[in-house]
């Protein structure tokens, strides 16, 4: 057994600071192990006390009669730390800690915090600032959670890992009431030593566990996650996460209360997206998404059979369900000549869906038999049933009637409660029928079997880096316009054809050896948005080039006191759809950054992030489902008869400027090329304009 | 009393079907009225059975003692049309006719429906199809509902219309759970004769009612429902309206649910706004919203104070509600120093919001001083208060702590429990302070409260209709480009200058004329998408002209067959914005759309839809808050350093055009400006391209 076997699964427990009151947050766990049935040795530790209910409580650490698994250390966060020291010493699998008083409290906090790290040394650490974890496979609680007053765990196949301690409370109690089944509940918090990683690489292994649920503030370590997730993956065990920090407000707040500085919320939506874990948008998700996936139910298509008896709730589902894609088809004949068999009397309306085939009211033997017949149908690719409130008479005979029918297909089937029912909603999900009394859920939890049978792209895969090419020549610091479009040209990224000029004489000169109109623009590395200054002229003709640069120096002079001696004569590039090629770095990594441009694209921010695999740049399938991604991407395959775009030279500079970044690595410090010109097919792609800055250094720095 | 306060606070009840049987659906009825203590007359109606529950019944309802108020049909639809005929020949105030076999199943239905209508004659009548009515408020069942198993009612301030009578139930039972208070409950289902806007209408007057909550399938009369929702608007109730059928499939199903034709869920965004209705997009919300709205507190701002004894919690709810725009400032410095003189110790960080001043467990005293504190602060404008573990151990005074800060502010104080605790949300709820179990809901609670305090325009405003101008002139039909716009012209949209022609000497000439480069399109009203096959070409130079023509003849006849005979040749029309003008007409009423052109616009699909004022034009105040609600309004005030766009000259564009459409009435069959051009402020529009279709007819037909 490893450390976080051990941890998981002690056969010993010692609880330094035992309180014998069980009242007290320091009474609970020994409380609560007995409670839940134990059977391991529970050692608690307090000077102050002789036993505490029936069981020998020892003075101190070095006291106790065997090295215990697991430590759990309930002192405050001054004292924490010498525990720790004792238990490592002994060779204790690893400590919980539960003081909070560390980093998330400041300065002093994070003084402390180092302080148990190195008291710990090579013994594994949960926490600080968590409430523990529960092993509910075993009946194992190491926790204080006042959840844990229960008496009995609702034990299932959901392994949960949660950054809040207050959090797994919640997801606790609320499984419990609506019987969802666990596996494992582990609370990080500040996460020292043992991570998210960690215990999704663990749960990927558990046997008990099905599906993996995270409630994640900050992912400390990418790439352990990654590999992680992608284990969980490989496992066949969906990962559902709730991150919160998706507002500003929710991220300062995340901050504060676990001490963590997290990346931007839309690295995350690519890191999630990247390794396959399906991010549940609201809370209630982090349990319905899970109680839906753990049902091991596949969902091969989006035409849902919505069984009624009652209409009103019907529609609402397939109201819901319409607006996030699903289909609701009618019965096609056949379906519907076996429904039409099933009952007496003209009520039944078999020409929709809802399919109401049981206003006589509900009879079980009915639904069997029509559940039977929905999920054989080829019409459809999982049953919706709602239960009303004649079904409420009779719950255990209506969820026996609906699991009956589960061995004989596997497609999903899922419930819909209308009434406040939750006795019902219980029964239903422990007879292993997802149950949900929002209609909203219902779509969120087919919507989950729906991704999770999607194939994520393996983010282990990329594009090598290029050797890195002498850079000794190339300036640091901000390089001018012309100097970064014939830095990213060293790339491999095709660039628009410009010259340099310092004159009216030599701008027409440069003109006429283009042999067309021009660009014109004013060429600074001090000025940024040149073209709101009247720094940039298009579509100029060679015989008007001197006359503009005059009116141009007199204009950004007038707007900037820079009297301008550099000029950009650029060739005029027609046609082409223009799109965005950035970088983006933060505390999860590097991302290629793709969006559209022009204006409107730009007000409803069209753009996607990609994080690049360790080392490596992307792959051309990565970039071309970033293109995919765009919501403007029509406007590249020939919107309205517009042409089609290079879209195979803009997956090229993709994967090239993506080489580019990763080579450099932390050389660069921006990037940006806008915009590129993704001209009609064939044709490729053009870099118009672009910053990019540059550290300090020599080559391989 | 008129005939719908007969209904509702009847003094006498003929059940007309009444079963012997409390628990057949028509033995419910009167033991619903006797369970909750209805103090009139019951008269159940049932020539087989002598008397029920110890009540005498009566064969027949001509044999009654007296006229009842109201009389329940619990006859199949084959029958319930002879009750009907009798209880309207006896003088009853109304009939509820709880049968379904109508509309919603086919012809036969319908037909059965129109008997129905007929019997009634003059008396009113609830449903068919409907489950009935509840009046909590005086304790008066009147429906079948399974949900009035219930031992109490959860009398309150919310009224509810439901278009559903499974729905109606399912609100009952779950608002009852919640400790969430109603009113009045209705299920108008049919809608032969009552419908949302007659309750809507009662439920203004009604004194026990504060909030009205609407489940809509279809607002079969807008006009009613417009003056019925203003009505309720001016008595200062809010109405709250959660309606299904915003996907295709949850179209059909409310259709083949309830028999009624709904206009397009976007028109229903539209009314809703315009008359100050509140959407709810979740189910949940319709509870929710209407639960914060009954503490009849003003939210003046969006700055939320979260105070909270569970970190992970209030960092939920800080997180949504900033994705919601809500703002979470750490406390001022006046009211920190208040909020740490409150406890000992050195843990309460107050430079952060979510507060927790409660770290060593929540106290009722403690909690009662810092709400009042943060209440009393000026930095905040409503209180969420987290309710974690440790609430639950003295939900009762913790409820009472937050309940007695109540009186001495008027701003909202709602609360989010965060384990699973019902009976905690329920005595919230119970005390007065709207509980939520969904962080999500906390937001959508405080955003219904902000709504409501918003002032929606006065949709009884309009601007009025033209004299009908003299149209013998105009041909009917499909106009061709030119003549539509000729047409709109006539309204006072000004349109680009332009020139019919036949051939290319013509075409040149006519260039030269315009002195500049022109745009030169194919005419013909038989053509639709003349771009999409050569049939446009923009920036042409006059000597171009003929040459261009004869390319654009010979590419037209091969795209479409057709030899086009005559030719546009338009100025040129630079350096504007390009909008789209247009109407959409359904059951609903006629509405004017206004949408961005430009194709990343049109992907993007931003468009809004004003309703038009009955027989009225948009007011320019109408018009200007159309254009404010463009997602890329930014681009016409100057956006970037691109020019202020003429918006005034826009909004006359819009009333003309509103004109237009109301003084044409169902004359003008479909109307559209494609694209209008916005010039830089003080240059105008110009309208470019457009379709009209023209009904045949004379003058004032």
């Amino acid at each position: 057994m490893n450390a976080i076997q051990r941890l998981v699964k002690p056969r010993s427990v010692a609880v330094i600071g035992a309180s014998a009151d069980p009242a007290k947050t320091a009474g609970r766990p020994v409380s609560y192990l007995r409670k839940h049935g134990f059977s391991g040795a529970i050692y608690p530790v307090n000077p102050k006390v002789d036993s505490i209910d029936g069981l020998r409580c020892y003075p101190d650490i070095a006291s106790l009669p065997e090295v215990p698994d697991v430590g759990i250390v309930l002192l405050g966060a001054e004292r924490a730390h010498v525990a720790v020291r004792e238990l490592a010493a002994r060779g204790a699998g690893a400590a919980i800690v539960l003081a909070s008083g560390y980093t998330e409290t400041g300065a002093e906090g994070a003084r402390r915090q180092a302080e148990l790290i190195e008291a710990a040394g090579s013994m594994r650490l949960l926490g600080p600032n968590t409430i523990g974890l529960v092993n509910l496979t075993d009946n194992i609680p190491l926790s204080a959670s006042g959840a844990l007053e229960m008496d009995r765990f609702p034990a299932g196949s959901i392994g949960v890992v949660s950054q809040s301690g207050g959090i797994l409370g919640a997801l606790l109690s609320r499984a419990a009431a609506r019987g969802i089944g666990l596996s494992k509940l582990i609370s990080t918090s500040n996460e020292v030593d043992l991570d998210l990683a960690d215990f999704i690489d663990y749960l990927a292994d558990d046997e008990a566990t099905r599906v993996i649920a995270l409630y994640v503030e900050s992912v400390r370590n990418p790439e352990t996650f990654r590999r992680a997730a992608l284990k969980a993956r490989r496992a066949g065990k969906p990962v559902v996460a709730f991150k919160i920090g998706r507002s500003e407000s929710g991220a300062r707040a995340a901050v504060s209360h676990t001490g963590a500085l997290a990346g931007a919320d839309r690295m995350y939506d690519a890191l999630f997206e990247q390794v396959g874990v399906i991010r549940a948008q609201n809370f209630s998700d982090l349990l319905d998404m899970p109680a839906a996936l753990a049902a091991g139910r596949k969902l091969r298509g989006k035409r849902i059979a919505i069984l009624t008896s009652t209409g009103g709730a019907g529609t609402l589902v397939s109201d819901s369900l319409g607006l996030a894609g699903f289909e609701t088809p009618a019965p096609d004949e056949d379906t519907a000549a076996k429904l039409r068999a099933l009952q007496k009397g003209d009520h039944a309306a078999l020409d929709r869906n809802p399919i109401d085939v049981t206003l006589a009211g509900l009879q079980p033997d009915l639904l069997r038999a029509a559940i039977r017949i929905l999920l054989d149908s080829p019409s459809y690719d999982a049953v919706s049933v709602i239960v009303g409130s004649s079904g409420l008479a009779m719950p255990d005979l209506m969820a026996n009637a609906i699991r009956d029918c589960l061995p004989d297909s596997d497609k999903p089937v899922i419930a819909f409660v209308s009434p406040h029912a939750p006795e019902v909603g219980s029964l239903l999900n422990r007879r292993g029928v997802p149950a949900f009394t929002a209609p909203e859920a219902c779509t969120v939890a087919l919507d989950a079997m729906w991704r999770a049978g999607r194939t994520a792209t393996d983010a282990d895969e990329g594009t090598p880096a290029l050797p890195l090419p002498d850079l000794g020549t190339v300036a640091t610091g901000s390089l001018d316009e012309a100097a970064a479009k014939a830095f990213f040209a060293r790339f491999g990224i095709p660039v628009a054809k410009e010259v340099i000029v310092g004159n009216g004489e030599e701008a027409s000169a440069a003109a006429r050896d283009f042999g067309g109109n021009v660009v014109l623009k004013v060429l600074s590395a001090e000025i940024a948005h040149k073209s709101d200054i009247g720094g940039v002229a298009v579509n100029v003709p060679a015989d008007e080039v001197a006359g503009r640069l005059a009116t141009m120096a007199a204009a950004v002079q007038s707007a900037t006191g820079i009297a301008p001696e550099r000029y950009l004569v650029q060739e005029m590039v027609r046609g082409g759809v223009e799109v965005i090629l950035g970088m983006h770095r933060d505390e999860l990594g590097t991302a290629i950054l793709l969006g559209m441009g022009g204006v409107a694209a730009e007000l409803f921010s069209d753009t996607t992030l990609r994080l690049l695999p360790p080392g490596q740049g992307l792959t051309r399938q990565a970039a071309f489902e970033m293109i995919q991604r765009l919501k403007t991407a029509p406007l590249l395959q020939g919107y309205r008869g517009r042409p089609v775009a290079d879209v195979d030279a803009l997956a090229d500079a993709i994967v090239a400027f993506s080489r580019m970044v990763v080579t450099l690595g932390d050389r660069l410090v921006e990037a940006e090329i806008n915009p590129v010109f993704v001209l009609p097919q064939g044709q490729g792609v053009v870099a118009v304009d672009g910053v990019a800055i540059l550290a300090g250094g020599g080559k391989g720095e």
